[in-house]
């Protein structure tokens, strides 16, 4: 009995005392990567070769303890578990980073711009009351020179108190940066629209920048969110109210994150869970689409979802519905 | 019977059916704030005056609301509460503010500074490894243009991916972020120890800058730190524990957020609650001579405290402890 054994560092005859009796050491990487070839040769040399059973592998192993193995077969292993990893990087990554980062920068663009909006409000409250949304209120605050500010943003009749201008620069720096931050996240928008487009354009097509990439989060990755049943992105971001349901019984939830969709947003209450499960459907087409390289179909799948909803929506308005 | 009864509009006489028989209106704030000349004025007309009694007041209030002196009544009205408004502004606000602030872009560099360690993990995995600070790390990314970072930051023999450009711009930009956020924070405590180096000398300098002002803000104000008795300030921070104590029975706390002094970090553990004891103690009399404009004590009392404190743990030490 003769066992053949490859790796890393060559190909193997072992006999049935697993001792090496023959070999061919690969001389570089590119043998290692054709190793049929070497296989091969060690065929024609010993004509009844087995390939080496896996109860055995680890008494095998053990021999490349020995130092004379034991560099040949240490670095090129390390060298491969580290190419194996570069290329394990795909646009799925950085997708899902951006869309983490975007969910961030919300999270901490409202902290602090609460915190401008109380600051500044010892000074001028009538101005920070009126311009409700943070977005403006950093623009105008944060995109002016300090002499500018105390006089633009003070009433005649204001019941702000007369601020030193010491004070006034802490609250401006604040509002500069948190101005900064908003920017960030629209350049962010951009930029993962322009990834998206040429990674899954099916999906941001039918699914929009933003709600494509957090399902693309949430389904871990483009290829995962192409193999996963139409049914599963339809509750993606509903896991506790579906595990809610499956252990309590209670009301199984309808709709995940796509809830967010203008199609569901727009969709009578009645038919929310049917538009749901629609969109889901097609979304999970565009995903294998995108996944595996298919035509661009977004646009019709998106025609026909509108025509059926619209139809659903008017038919339940007249009172026709069977 | 007469009365006299004045507000913002003028002194007025009222006979006993609470009719105006005389007035004498101010022409001016001024007039309103030395009322008492025109109250005298009137006390000189009429001999024998009563101030209103406050259950009549209702009913003499409602002839304010007689078109003839209703104006003159809200306008100056308005004008002093706004005043009182911005009169309460204090520099207390701004410690508060500020040092909310300082925790708030704590938890933001820390939330985004994952995120780029994350992100860019997938660049250079071995740098971000090693550089565990996170300051440091944004100095690195943050400070770098786009061709100088992919060249200094890539180890030869990484298992990073390669990573497309537009890709490295989005993190580039994220740290920079973070690194203006680092920024700020350190301006906001600087400028925080400028304005209690005016405001609250005593408590700056034996409390620090970061504790103080946070003692001043569970404290709701340096005015009401002064006036709460020292156990108070022994335990501000750790309500939580002192009120589980009282409901359950628990132990109860030692020190709230006091805990953070260098004198009761290096305190032996057994005498950690006396030291925390005796610092509150002293803050108590720092917030004391701070709001009431005293002398500047506070380096005396530290040395008093810092003998005390040697001396019980080299006697703890020596195992003299009676």
């Amino acid at each position: 009995m003769k066992y053949l054994f490859t790796n890393v560092v060559g190909s193997f005859v072992l006999d049935d005392q697993l001792e090496i009796i023959d070999s061919l050491p690969f001389a570089n990487m590119q043998e290692y990567e054709h190793k049929e070839n070497t296989e091969q040769k060690l065929k024609k040399r010993h004509p009844q070769l087995t390939p080496l059973p896996l109860d055995k592998l680890p008494k095998v192993l053990l021999q490349f303890k020995d130092p004379q193995y034991y560099n040949a077969f240490y670095a090129p292993n390390l060298a491969l578990t580290k190419a194996a990893i570069k290329q394990s990087v795909t646009e799925d990554i950085f997708v899902m980073q951006t869309i983490a980062n975007i969910n961030e920068l919300d999270k901490t663009i409202n902290l602090l711009s609460k915190r401008v909006r109380e600051w500044c409000g010892w000074y001028a409250p009538e101005v920070v009351a009126r311009i409700s949304d943070h977005e403006k209120l950093m623009e105008l605050i944060g995109g002016r020179s300090r002499t500018e500010l105390l006089k633009e943003l003070k009433e005649s009749d204001t019941m702000g108190a007369d601020i030193p201008k010491v004070h006034v620069d802490e609250i401006l720096l604040l509002a500069r940066q948190v101005r900064e931050l908003f920017r960030l996240r629209e350049q962010h928008e951009t930029y993962l629209q322009k990834v998206m487009q040429k990674y899954c354009p099916n999906v941001m097509e039918l699914a929009g920048v933003t709600l494509g990439a957090k399902l693309i989060e949430l389904g871990k990755g483009l290829k995962h969110l192409a193999l996963l049943p139409a049914s599963t992105i339809q509750l993606l971001g509903a896991e506790k109210a579906l595990f809610r349901h499956i252990k309590t019984g209670a009301r199984s939830p309808k709709h995940g994150i796509i809830i967010n969709h203008p199609l569901i947003q727009n969709a009578a209450k009645t038919s929310k869970g049917k538009a749901a499960r629609m969109l889901a459907d097609k979304i999970s087409l565009c995903a294998r689409l995108d996944y595996f390289k298919g035509e661009f179909k977004a646009k019709e799948y998106r025609k026909e979802l509108e025509g059926k909803l619209k139809e659903d929506h008017s038919s339940l308005k007249s009172g026709n519905n069977p």
